[in-house]
């Protein structure tokens, strides 16, 4: 099974073999980062970033990973490029990706929410490039889905419940309130492997506060597929009983969108009325005393408390240096010599 | 004969043999680029990118040459300087250069007609940074010549027509409308070298378009020096008639500029109603089943059909690969360890 | 003795011993620049910096530096980051250093008075930083001090005054007129490290002009310490009598900050008018032979004459290129592998 030249927009378009692949690898080079092993797998090639919209750890950890295997990850802002758009005159993406092609082993894109005009136009974009590149194109999280931070909620998962121990887990994934109106894209990603991996998913949100129902309806053949559960539950408390995972997350109303515009002002206002909606001590006491994850940046006094964030069974800094071996793992057998 | 140290400001600077030196390693980088031949010519060297304008293939494959050399180019936005001008106090050009120096192998600079107050300010901007640089000077486009693009346009034509056949064959570069009212400098790289190199030139363009006097009476000498033709036409449609290479390119009117700024929408609103003056297939029959070449990026449907851009003797894609080969080459030459 | 983990905020905070350490590893680092020696030190590994203000030199010689090291420099502005602020949600300091602990081998910050609401907030900034941080934290210049330009003034007098003869010889540090209204963090650096290195400090600047007054005061007790000599003088002329080393440079007068904010327009004003307030070949010919230096960029005819910067006296180009040895010096012992 080679993996040379693959896409990568969302776990789900992936087998489970091949994901497994990428996770015994980014493991391995967990172990084996300050060794030689892996130092010449991108020797003195060049990968591309495309920030549509910033970031803090997903340049630094892709960047970082390009370094450590002996290559590089240039940072590129597209306000500097001159793409064709509906109303300037520009490059075309056959020919922008044809050219990249010819100079880098691979291209990440990132383009949230914000930057388009409604939900899953970034998917498109992402789905036009990986048409003309001849390199792989990875998300570096995008409107929808987000595999990387996906992968790397699995890798945290596997070492803190072991790695033969996800099957008929709970995994709770928890709407938090706050002022950030956040995109779907991890939390979507996150539903859909980590059902993948055989872990019973609960997804607890307000009323109103849907995700993309294509989504819920993966997630839940993906349950089906080998008898684990799947519920919605639109209470902020009772949704943590029994939960041995709980993973907490502020995401936009679907609302949020309308008249081909984000109306981020509005969701902020609807999402800070509900305070009811934050991971604490006190609601982490109905669990089977569960490991606490984000994606972070963390919005705390918001989606989490201090006390929870900062507690014995919070795995997100482990979680975040993942992003770091899975984004080697899925470069390395992508684009490199293995 | 050695080009260590060499400034790179235009290909009619250089003797033709030091430019032959240049090609025939960019050809000889294309086959060993993933070999260990050339792995260390820039080991850990630096090499300093000043972008006065933002770009897409010029950044991303100097920063990419210098990566394959094993050494890293930085980029750099001269808005973070604290350059002196005419209304600021700030550094001189002399103590920049001279500390640059002391920390790069090399130094590249863009600035285009729109950065500067008139045509030829760029150019005499670089000459003022090689006066005082210890290390070498490459344009990486400015607004009077873009030799990094010339060089990899005769790669081009060497890969495509044969090193031994460019003698004798009728190079058309014409002038495309659109609204972008870009730079003169890559036609005029282009016509300088194309006549050093052998080809016979036909420049293209609607009554008043005309390039700098001086560089269209290098680029005469350059074919009287070998018995070439050299011609100027203003017919959009006859002028391919015979033509090996067609070279299709918007440029701006002259009076782009008057009162000391540049002003762009007049050019745009005259540019775009000469409609004649578009690259398809009907002016192609006319040609000796020429090869079609562009600098990218393309202004498909303005400069170019579609057609001819992606048909297939369209050879803008290998044209802008060989803009890393060039690129590695003079770096290698004029600041690497050969 | 090991430097390994060790954060650098100002040389004040680190013994004379660990400070010489460093000094002649970057004397070393000089001789044996391009072989192999220190080719491995940061081999494949990531420093992050943390620009709040832009720069010319500081990124540039970071950077060159990391590269050199066979590591790499990422160039990072914090406006990209979504960072907590008084008015806006977004991460902590903790999380943040946090998770950058687990990417890079160090992290270096740069912040300068006009981006902090009073002097010694960014001193503080980067205290919260190194609180958190299990990676050393460098300040690459903030509103206090600036320990890499201290040790590269120090390795600029080793060079030219000869190591062993420091002791006793007179550095006057003397304030320049200008429009740039700058920081402290250089001079005041440039006090207390000189003074631990056996010089007699005197700082020469207009009336009002106060430097911070626990920074004069642990100067004079460096002097005191070793029978050195410390002087504080308004005199723009008599300052110079005797003089071994002239460092000129402009600052801002203390009042610059006033109800919370920087009024830079009033300083500009107010520091223009001084006019005798400039180093030029008269003022010069009153000291023993003094050599010139700078940190650079120097805004030529105000703080210093252009005979005197670009004199044979003049050591401003050495003192700049030892910020490369020194700060390659500082990641080696604090986060390589020596």
């Amino acid at each position: 099974m080679s993996l040379k030249g693959k896409h990568l927009l969302c776990t789900q378009d992936w087998s489970l073999e091949e994901l497994t692949k990428v996770l015994e690898l980014a493991v391995d080079m967990k172990n084996e980062r300050w060794t030689d092993k892996y130092a010449k797998v991108l020797d003195r090639k060049t990968f591309f970033m495309f920030f549509y919209n910033p970031s803090v750890r997903t340049r630094q950890s892709f960047e970082a990973a390009a370094t450590e295997l002996g290559g590089h990850a240039q940072f590129l802002e597209p306000k500097s490029m001159r793409l064709k758009t509906k109303k300037s005159a520009g490059e075309t993406v056959e020919d922008a990706a044809k050219v990249m092609s010819r100079y880098a082993c691979g291209i990440g894109m990132r383009i949230l929410e914000d930057k388009v005009g409604a939900y899953g136009e970034g998917q498109a974009l992402l789905e036009e490039y990986a048409k003309w590149s001849d390199v792989p194109i990875v998300s570096m999280a995008h409107d929808t889905f987000h595999p990387c931070q996906g992968l790397a909620d699995v890798q945290g998962m596997w070492q803190h419940l072991g790695r033969e121990n996800l099957k008929g887990k709970k995994l709770l994934q928890v709407w938090g309130h706050g002022a950030l109106a956040r995109s779907w894209c991890s939390v979507q990603e996150s539903m859909l492997i980590s059902s993948r991996f055989g872990m019973d998913v609960t997804v607890a949100y307000p009323e109103g506060y849907d995700l993309d129902p294509k989504v819920v309806e993966a997630t839940k053949k993906n349950c089906e597929a080998n008898g684990q559960k799947f519920e919605i539950s639109h209470d902020p408390v009772e949704s943590y009983d029994g939960a041995h995972v709980v993973y907490s997350r502020n995401w936009m109303h679907a609302d949020t969108y309308h008249d081909g515009e984000m109306h981020k002002a509005e969701e902020v206002e609807r999402a800070m009325k509900l305070t009811d909606w934050i991971c604490d001590e006190e609601k982490m006491k109905r669990t089977e005393n569960a490991f606490y994850t984000h994606p972070m940046p963390i919005d705390r006094g918001h989606e989490v408390s201090d006390g929870v964030a900062s507690g014995d069974r919070s795995i997100i800094y482990d979680v975040a240096e993942n992003r770091l071996h899975v984004q080697k793992a899925i470069m390395a057998l992508t684009m490199g010599d293995m």
